[in-house]
Order: structure tokens, then sequence, then C-alpha cells
């Protein structure tokens, strides 16, 4: 039954304590333990739980009737009222600051247009792409069926594409018949169903630290209890992989192969055997992300190669070496989970369409392609030269000596704060990508990625020049 | 400590025991109350639970160890071995007949070449779509700077397409800013993140019954519970909504307000109304489809124009009308909710390309796209006519007069069987979808949707008459 609203005034004690019953009541409605509509626990019940009188949860009540956030019914009791609000990731993840927050760099780099510089983006300019190539297939296109501008693909996806997949992963001594390998939109959504498939909410997952900032994002959206692994110049710390493996019984390692992701660094030989050792005693199926795999000089070992697609799940996309605009991933997996990754992309995006599938295929068929990503190789490698170089100068090491790919890893001089040059850069037009955003154990508060794709402008080394000498005369 | 296995022959009586014993173990691992490498109850504490003896369990646990469903390590107990099986919609969801369980009918339909009958998919054939206008687009694309081929889209994706929308949606009363639309891969992928925003586990949906089966499948991947609510000729049955409301606290309603799938019906204004009370009487979210917008004539009100999107979720794409293979979709929304799906959609899939709403876009500024609708709605018209006529000629009668839009829903003569006719079509290169893919209830097992743009082939007609007549004489 309603009450009256307290007439009398109320002291400062009590007045604390009805603000921790309505605080009490409005956290259970925030992390949805109790929904719109659900009966809130009657006053004697919250009284004795709490420790406090009956009047003080009768007016506690009274005042969240007041403001709307739960409703009396008469003879009935109190109810939560109208919409529960939304569960949030941030509500899923632990509050971070915004600069370290994966989803601040994302979006920043997503945004922005072309007067801003993004040395903390992890793609290289339009310019560094395909472009005359991409021309030439939207034109062959245009020229070709109906189908491919109208219809849906086929579940898996292209089958011309899934065969050229299918040998370039042969390179790496990978072969999935072509039955295996299903597109997706991207990378990230075939990581996306993988984890629909494999992990329940609380599973345990593990990442490097550091690593891809989004694998943060993607298992807090799949409310995995998220552990990271240092990485070292060679790959994960295997002492400190195997305890966690024996103690925490993980269902998932998510990680990069080749070229990894901030630190460049690439698998040994005898850390992947030993990686797939520990994951075959516990049960640990990998997901091993090939996203930069043909920026590669020296190939690393591919932990699908050696695994033959058991415990190994391989996925990849285009969009760092030929497209980001074109939206084609792709994974390669065991029979049995092909055909239920199936299901779900239809069940959550029903499914592809032929277009991205065909102008990719037309590209990587155009004989330029392999000329292409040779030229890309070659530039990255003089960027990488130059930008280590440059940022030598201002003192800004890289953590190892530069090797492929688009990354270099590096220490500030000063023990300067890098999510505190982050949010200066950002005054100047400029988005760099603090160390923390890719390290969950944040232990990595004075290291920076440089894309060095997107890193030689005079204006980025202006500034940090200018951060720079400020923190020496600080420190 | 491993047990010997038991030399003695083991009665019938004992044998079911161990045989229970072994597939409750097995149950436990395969809904995953039991993961990879958990320990199992010890033999005492599985003995007690299940009220048979030490040694029965010690049996079923040597066999369920040679099996390789467990593994015993010395002096600490037995543990769940390997691979854990991992979760499948198929388990997520109660057993269905493969004819009636939607997958089947999204999977056949996006399998099949042009030399397969498609009266049971969803979409019109590619030769219906503006194939000239999309040609035209990919031309005027090649020609155009390198980043609308090259780059990611901004979080929201490209304002000029959502400008567009927000004029779209202005002409049936909905008045979102842009900066409340934001673009999906596919009208499924924006419901899909909403479920992932707005709904746990185990929390109550209401959808229609019948309803586009591909919902099952979604809200079966979010595990929700279910609940289907008859719908007639212009709405849901309100007696039974409200009293399902009452009684199940559902959190979201996804429906379609225009030419509802798979009835052809449209929501009466009545109806809007009332549904708009029940659901904000009870603070549960109206997701509202309008993938069928460019196929009204005489437009129905819609549920996102009376409430002005604060309990309703519009969204849409361009699959059905433009094309299926350039994958477009958009969801408006309140700001709040846009923010956090910003957020999940750059976790789950990074984000969108320029390239596909560029392409959408175009065809729409296109002069021609009005005059295409046009000439479609006036082909779709002729269409339904002529299929309502030959099929009532073979005894299947329309449950409603025809409307607009591609469907024709109908009762099957003789009591037949959809399914099983939908079966035999298979044999004959037909994809047919029996009415109960749409029924969560199954209350439609004589009840067929037919695609009017894909059902005037005289192979259908003759297959379907052959199949009749052997009905009837059945009969």
């Amino acid at each position: 039954m309603p009450h009256p609203p307290a007439q009398q005034p109320i002291s400062a004690n009590t007045d604390t304590l009805v603000m921790q019953v309505m605080g009490h009541i409005r956290d259970r409605i925030a992390n949805r333990s109790l929904v719109a509509g659900a009966r809130i626990p009657s006053i004697r019940q919250s009284a004795e739980k709490m420790g406090v009188s009956k009047s003080t949860v009768v007016d506690a009540y009274d005042r969240l009737v007041a403001e709307g956030t739960i409703l009396s019914r008469r003879g009935s009791g109190f109810f939560v009222a109208g919409q529960t609000p939304p569960l949030s990731i941030a509500q899923i993840a632990p509050s971070l600051d915004r600069a370290i927050d994966p989803f601040w760099v994302s979006r920043q780099s997503l945004s922005t247009d072309d007067t801003v510089l993004k040395p903390g983006c992890g793609w290289l300019p339009p310019d560094w792409l395909p472009n005359e190539a991409l021309r030439r297939a939207l034109r062959q296109i245009a020229r070709g069926p109906d189908k491919t501008m109208t219809d849906y693909a086929t579940p898996l996806g292209s089958l011309a594409l899934r065969e050229y997949l299918a040998r370039r992963m042969g390179e790496h001594g990978i072969t999935p018949p072509t039955g295996q390998i299903m597109l997706t939109e991207s990378g990230t959504q075939a990581i996306d169903l993988l984890c629909r498939l494999l992990i329940e909410p609380g599973d345990t997952v593990f990442v490097d630290d550091p690593c891809y900032f989004n694998f943060h994002a993607l298992l807090h959206a799949h409310r995995a209890n998220i552990i990271a692994i240092p990485y070292l110049a060679d790959g994960p710390d295997m002492d400190a992989f195997a305890r966690a493996a024996e103690e925490n019984r993980p269902r998932l390692y998510v990680t990069n192969s080749g070229l990894h992701n901030p630190t460049g660094a690439s698998l040994s030989p005898v850390k992947a055997h030993r990686v797939l050792k520990v994951c075959e005693k516990h049960g640990i199926t990998i997901i091993e992300d090939d996203i930069f795999a043909d920026f590669e000089t020296t190939p690393a070992p591919r932990l699908a190669a050696f695994d033959g697609l058991e415990n190994v799940v391989h996925i990849g996309s285009f969009s760092k070496t030929l497209s980001a605009s074109v939206r084609c991933g792709y994974v390669a997996t065991r029979a049995d989970w092909i055909d239920k990754l199936l299901d779900l992309k239809i069940a959550t995006s029903f499914g592809g369409g032929n277009l991205s599938s065909a102008i990719i295929l037309s590209v990587l068929r155009d004989g330029s392609y392999r000329k292409h990503m040779e030229h890309v190789r070659q530039r990255l490698a003089r960027a990488m030269t130059d930008c280590a170089t440059q940022l030598g100068v201002l003192g800004i090491k890289p953590l190892a000596p530069p090797g492929a790919g688009i990354f270099l890893w590096t220490r500030l001089p000063h023990n300067m704060d890098a999510a505190a040059l982050a949010h200066a850069g950002l005054k100047h037009n400029i988005i760099l990508a603090p160390g923390n955003v890719f390290s969950l154990s944040k232990t990595a508060g004075d290291l920076m990625r440089f894309n060095v794709a997107q890193s030689l402008d005079p204006r980025l080394m202006a500034f940090l020049k200018m951060e720079i000498d400020a923190a020496a005369k600080g420190s």
C-alpha cells in the first residue's frame, strides 16, 4: 500500500540511511537484479536486510516513488517503474579513464576527417591502398551479372574467394577444405561469432598484455572474464601462461601470431609449440587473428598450421591491406563448428552480399596485387626506419628493433604519461594510441603505439617535441 | 584416484543405473554446467545425489574415462576432458523438425542456384531490382575519391544517407535528428545490437504468431524467452497481448507495422494506440522493423511516429527494395541508446565501410528510384492477383484478401501438411516456406507463405497441382 510522504523533518543521520536504502535499490535496478515491473522487497524485508528501521525504508521508497524510479500499487507493494536502464559496456567493463578506454581511440580514429593526424589508428591511409585496382573491380562488376549487385551470397560466401583463401593459407601450411572456410563482414565479426559459439558470460579468455584494444571491448561485450598474459619479444611469457592456464581454465586464447598488435613481435616456433601444448592440455581453443599476414617479410609460424585447425581457429580480413571500406573477413575452423557458425551468422546478420567478396576477389586476382603489396612492404620499411629515427631524436625509443608491419611500440622519455599526451594531442588534432589502451594490467602507462604510415607528418613531430621539452623541464 | 575397470559381469539393472549416471554427467557437460577441465563430483557425492551405490558410480566413471569424456588424475579425482562441446543453437532452441526449423528455409533459400524455384524466399529476384541504377552507382564511385573505396565509415555512418533516411522517416511522422540514426550492415544486425543492449539471457520477448522466422533464430541466439502473441488482420490480438504482458513482463516486442511478414497485414491505428498503451504501462520496448516500407500502397501507422522514439526503436534496410548484396541497414532510437549501440557496433564489427552506403545513397538519389519503386509496386500488384488466382484454382486460399507487398499467406486444401509439402518440393528443386516456420505455437501446419514475385513459374503450379490431387485422393 502507498505510504504518505514523511511529514517530520529528517535528521542528518536518518537522511544518510534513507539515501543508502535508495542507493541500494537504484543499484539493483541499474545492474538488473531488479528489472522493470519486478516487485521490490517489502518494507519489512528491506529493513531487516539492511539493518535499518521500517520508517527509514518507508521514507526511501516514498522518495523513489516521487522521483519515478519505483511505483506503488495499492495493496500489492512496490514495483520497478517503466524502462529498465539498458546495460552498457561501461557497466560491464570496469570504469575506465576515457583516454585509455578502447572505444575512445576507436571512435576518435573513425570519427575524424582528413585534417586530423592519426598516428594512433590501426590502418593505412587511403592513398596507400590499391585504389586503381578497386576502381577496375567496380567497373568490371558494373559490366557483370545482376546477381553480383543485388543478390545475397550463399551461406559460406563466394566459393571462388574461399578457394583463393585456401591456397593462400596453404602457403602458411594451413590446409582447410573450402567447406571449412566461411566469409564474414569483418575479422571482428568472425571473432564475435566464435565468442557466441564458444563462450558463456563469465568464461575466462586469455589475451596478450598488451593486445589489440578492441579484443578487450569485444570480450567485455561477451562478459568474458579477461586475463591478460605478458607478451614478450617472441610470444607470450610461457611460465605465466602455463600457470594461469592451470589456475583459471580459460576457454579461449585470442592472439596474433605474425606481427603482433601493438608490439610488432612475431611468435617463435618454440613458443608456438609450447602454446599449443598448454592449450591442448587444458582444452583451450586458440583464435589466431592473421590480419597482418600480408605485411610480413619473414613469415612467422602459424598456430593453425601446427594444429591442423583442431584447437586453433584461423581468422583474417582485408581491411589492412586492400580496403577497410569493402567489408570482408573470413574464418577457417573445424567442419562441425563451421556448421554452427553458419547458423549464428544467418541468425544475427542474415547473410552476406555478393558485392564485397566480388570486389576483393577481383583485386586479389588483378595482376597488380602482389606488386602493390611488395610496394607497400618497401614503403612501410622506409617509414618504419624514418619514424624510428625521428622519434629516437626526441627520446622516444622502440622497445624492440623495428621489424615489419605498421606498428612501432615505443617508450616515452621522462616517465611521461602516454594518456595525458594523447589528451594533449587531441587539442592539436592528433589522435594517439596510449599504451594502457592495449594493456589490461595497465602497465604500459609510458608506452605509445605509432602507426608508421600515419606518423611522418612534421606537425606530429613538432607537437611531440614541444610536449617532451616541457616534460624534460618539469622532470 | 583411478579405479580399475569392473571385472564382474554387470546385471541388466545395474547396467541401467550405470548408464543413467553416465548420461547425467554427459548432460552436465553438454549443457556446460561442467566445463572442460572442471572437477566432476566425487564418487561419494554422485552416489548420494543420485541415490545409487558407489560401485555404480565407479563403473560409470570408468566407462566415461574409457570413452574419453572425462579424465582421472591420480590422487585428485575426475575432470572433464579436453574440449567442451560448444553450445549450439540446436541446443538452445527446442529440437525442431528440420523442415520447420527457421534455418532450414534460410539456408535453402540462400544456398541454391538459378535453376531452383524459390517461392518460399523473402526477397525479390535480381531482375526486379534497380540493376541499371546500381551499375551507374558503381561507375560513379569508381570516378570518385579514394576514401569511398578504402576507408572506414564514421561510427554512425554516412551523414548524407542519414539525412536522406531522416527525411524519409519524416514522411511517416518519425522525426529523429541525424545523430539518432546509426547505419548497420543489415536490419538484422540492427536488431542484434539492440538485443545485446536491451536483453539478458532468460528475458522475455514478444513476437507475433506468425512472424518472420529469423526473429525466432535471432532471439534463440540471445537465449530469450520467446512468447508469441496471435497476430490478426489488423495487428496483435490485444486481449492476449495485454494478458501476456501482465503475466510475463516482457522486455521487448519485435514486430512489423506495415506489411507484416508473413501475413501481409498492416497495423490499424486503433491497434497501434493499444499496443503503445500496454507497452508503456509495462515498460516494454518495441522494435519496429520497417523493412517493407517502400512496398506499401496505403501507409500503415508507424508505432515510432506515435511514440516519438521513446519506447519504440525503428529499424530498416534496403535488402528488399534495392539490393541484398549491398549490405546496409539502419536504426533510429533515443540518443542515449545510440551512444551505447555505437560502442557495441565498434566492439563487435569494428565499423562499417563507406562503399555500401555510397552505393545506396547514389541509387536513392538517382532520379530513377521513385519510378523503379512505382514500377515494382505495380508489378507486385499484378503478380499478387495472378498468384492468388492461380493458387485459388488449386484450392489454396489466402487467409485475407491480397494486399500490397510480396507475400501471400495461404491455407492449403485437404488439411495438407505444409512441412511435408515443403519436403516434397525440395525433390523438385522448389523451396517453400511452410507455415510452422513462422509460428512459435506451431498452429500454422496447413498454411504456406508464397512470395508472389517468385511464384509465377508454371513448374511451381504443376508441382502444387500434382501434390494437391494426390492429397484429394488420399483424403
